[in-house]
């Protein structure tokens, strides 16, 4: 098998942290999206979407999705459990990474694709008034995570899950987006430097 | 346990869809959004997102994002399978569900959030430029489910699962949204017509 990559963009470094949180090795294929890689025939015919990271099998089947092809390794190689554990566990973990992506992650994105210069030719329409509503929705929900921390260790409860890594990715997405965690979420801020610590952090 | 429920709002809808695809009762406590029942204290205690529906446990233990509701159901009751079979199935699944919750659902919920005069109190600031920019976007992902059911029966494969679920409150939405599933779209309107008339559409 082998993982087309997308270098910084989130979602491929969610599934190589996660890959590196399990120890699991697989051949990396690099896309250059400044290069425009991602829009080639060869690639679309792969995910249509035109969207990285995709993972191929050896017998050619496609997977893509970053959250599914995270999920694929969690079904391989059930240890150490990102996905939680028992029914509760694995419900919660559903919940909180759902939270981290819809509510954090994708406003980090939308203030992203839809106020920086880079973007315009990607975001299309793009559009200055929905990247500036997306930011205080951000802020809302750091404020979410960073009390959510003041019950449990990580995201979703005692023990280090994907819902981490996602809110990882997010956070780290923070500054393209010129935002920044409030100052005052002393415990969100203790819990990324935990999290970019680890040294899948550097995967 | 308990549900509390919102009526038509689709992902209630979809909790309740799942539940009568696995055959199991859970009393169901109405949440009346019209009355902005979401937003009174004692909801917000329980989903500080404000967000139907939510599952209360016999012990108080919350669990929110519709997802995750079917997850946790998933898990205690794992027949018949509706998030997959198998780690590619369950990849499969996840995928699916991603792309229909991601591309249509979104596209579609964004379309009808900011452009029906309904919703101008609650999606603050409400952009027609984005609404109308989810238009096309919806349509696109519609085309992509009947390419798809070219070549499998259902969504994910040729098994009836979450992703089906998740496309079909999608579609039954398409309306309030102003928007159709294209003419030449008949491999998914056949879909939609055997998924709509299920027992478990009704629910």
């Amino acid at each position: 098998m082998r993982l087309f990559d997308g270098g910084r963009v989130p979602n491929a470094r969610r599934v190589r942290i996660f890959l590196a949180e399990k120890g699991i090795p697989v051949p990396l294929v690099p896309v250059d999206l400044g290069r425009k890689e991602h829009r080639l025939p060869e690639f679309l015919a792969r995910n249509p979407l035109g969207k990285v990271p995709v993972l191929e099998l050896d017998d050619g089947t496609i997977l893509t999705e970053s959250v599914a092809i995270c999920r694929y390794f969690e079904e391989l190689h059930p240890e150490p459990p990102l996905f939680g554990r028992g029914a509760l566990g694995r419900a919660q973990v559903e919940m909180w990474n759902r939270r981290c992506e819809l509510e954090l992650y994708g406003a980090v994105q939308a203030a992203f694709r839809h106020l920086h210069p880079a973007m315009a030719e990607y975001e299309v329409p793009q559009i200055a008034a929905w990247g500036e509503a997306n930011k205080p929705r951000a802020i809302e929900a750091l404020r979410m995570l960073d009390h959510a921390l003041g019950a449990t260790r990580f995201i979703a409860g005692d023990s280090f899950s994907i819902a981490d890594i996602t809110a990882f990715i997010a956070v780290e997405f923070l500054k393209p987006a010129r935002l920044a965690i409030p100052e005052d979420c002393a415990r969100l801020r203790d819990w990324h430097a935990g999290v970019a610590a680890r040294p899948s952090a550097a995967a």
